[in-house]
């Protein structure tokens, strides 16, 4: 049977503390071209895979005490994650030869997958680049627009404030806010980012978090009047800061909490107890609860997108080798817009 | 005119750290005994007061980051707070001598008061002890009622756990889970206490959390696949407890943090970034946004009162001189079950 090479990337071991390039090893298998007809499995090649901050914890070793956290990868395996892939061949009887797929793959050049509703989405609009099925069209597009739309209750002139603001999240939760008629304050940790923020994805207004040395009353400066939404992607001090700046019934929509999944001990959250007094609900979510609403979001959504009202940015890195570089460098804030890996362009 | 003696608990000044009872004074002032016809207002003569925790919070100097916590009290002053009161003299059309109310009163044996709807209530139901109007048909009552009912999202079969579970509003907490059909554990900070609990309110299982020298594993111990429902009353290191051994889905209702209301440094939480896996929701909630509810309350509440379907324990210290102590013994735990203070009692 006809094989070809498989470059993989590989988890040397569990992590604790930052994670390094070095954690994660390319190596190389070869995979049969072929998968036996009505085996329900289907051979695709990966285009691109998608960077996310939540991979992070997978990277931990398995902890009994919270078995509901994201399942660990295995050592010594490749790592898994979301990509875009295209049928090369199929014993499944809904996938053919050239259909194009997003969903759950390995970290690899080809993965051989079961696909499963709600984990693997076949893509019909093709009009846009293919990369988007990661970010705006993919699983951080849903995270946005759930997150948003379900778990914010936004309506027009709330005050809202997005941290991580220029991410694969970040960026469409902005631009979902300006639509509804909010006023919207972003942060990030570079001017480049800052200046995205504010001359690409219309923020109202932005700001460096790392040169500001008190993060409270940079958000009282943005914020004179307390926030009455916040999109959670940092966690840390900087979610302290902003329950203090908090108005009454305020919301805040927990998405990620990125600055603290590379330490060993977490930072303290001191001001939880001013959540009585101002009636503010925090609410974790996930995306995979909704995908019920994965056709509206896309219809929501493309036309937008056609006219150019949303708009998104895209940091690509080149090819399997680069793709440790580009998962660690998340950590550090190294993308500008939603990190991806370009595997192969088709 | 005539005028009587009146004695009040004044706070001496701010407090910082632990109150003590000498941080507030019985001083005596004098008062008419009516007030002008037409004025609005009412003289009450006080019955009962009520000690909450949130208090403390009052006796803070204010904050001008955190506006939007409890209005301090002024230094010089009687402190002022809920209590059952007698109308006196009125001078106000909707009120005469002999009414009984509950409501917002000085924490003095009269007070002129200027009735305002949802700050002073009527009391029709003279069948009851009128102390409830302190606890189970008061504010108490209605936060236990809005935090379960309404914040709780319970459902038959939910595992439920509450700390401070003999206090005011952890005991009729416990109690109303136990009739929707939930598993309902208790925290509280002694034997007697955790007796309570369990002979008295119907808990399923209960612990004295002082005895526990890791408040993860009690937990695990009492609620092996998880907690559906926090109803938190403490705050601390129970919170970060709770976090860890909550299920996915699972609802925390924040009705206050007593632990860390006289700690100059508030302890941190580390474990809040879970609650994006687990998709928990922590919801701070004051009964007085629910106060359209109130007669709902009481017909629901009432009838289950009578049957003896719901009990009430209270501590009841005698006379406004025990004032200060009763307070102050709250932040110790020295309650068993709901304080409060009788000043006359008739």
């Amino acid at each position: 049977m006809a094989t070809t090479i498989n470059k993989q990337v590989v988890l040397r071991d569990y992590v604790t503390g930052f994670a390094n390039e070095s954690d994660l090893v390319i190596t190389s298998t070869t995979v049969d071209l072929r998968v036996p007809k009505g085996s329900m499995t289907a051979l695709v090649k990966n285009l691109y895979l998608s960077c996310d901050p939540y991979m992070r914890n997978r990277m931990r070793k398995p902890d009994p005490l919270s078995p509901a956290t994201a399942q660990s990868f295995t050592p010594g395996k490749p790592i898994s994650g979301f990509g875009v892939s295209k049928v090369i061949d199929s014993g499944h009887s809904d996938y053919e030869e050239g259909d194009l797929l997003w969903g759950a793959v390995g970290w690899e050049e080809y993965s051989v997958i079961t696909p499963i509703p709600n984990l693997h989405f076949k893509i019909h609009h093709t009009d846009f680049p293919l990369s988007y099925y990661t970010g705006l069209l993919g699983m951080p597009g849903m995270t946005a627009y759930v997150g948003f739309y379900e778990i914010c209750s936004p309506k027009k002139g709330d005050t809202v404030f997005v941290s991580a603001a220029s991410g694969a999240v970040g960026q469409l939760v902005g631009q979902f806010a300006k639509m509804m008629g909010c006023y919207v304050v972003g942060s990030a940790g570079s001017k480049e980012k800052v200046d995205l923020l504010k001359n690409k994805f219309g923020f109202d207004d932005a700001f460096n978090y790392k040169e500001e040395h008190n993060l409270i009353a940079a958000l009282k400066r943005c914020f004179p009047e307390g926030i009455d939404i916040y999109f959670e992607n940092v966690g840390g001090k900087m979610l302290d800061a902003v329950i203090l700046n908090m108005r009454p019934h305020g919301r805040i929509a927990a998405c990620g909490m990125i600055s603290q999944y590379n330490l060993k001990n977490p930072e303290g959250i001191y001001g939880l107890s001013l959540i009585t007094y101002k009636r503010i609900r925090i609410e974790g979510f996930n995306c995979f609860d909704y995908l019920d609403k994965y056709s509206e979001f896309l219809e929501f959504v493309v036309p937008y997108i056609r006219e150019g009202k949303i708009t998104y940015v895209e940091d690509v890195a080149d090819g399997i080798e680069s793709a440790p570089a580009a998962l660690v460098g998340l950590f550090h804030g190294k993308n500008v817009g939603k990190q991806l890996v370009v595997v192969s362009p088709s």
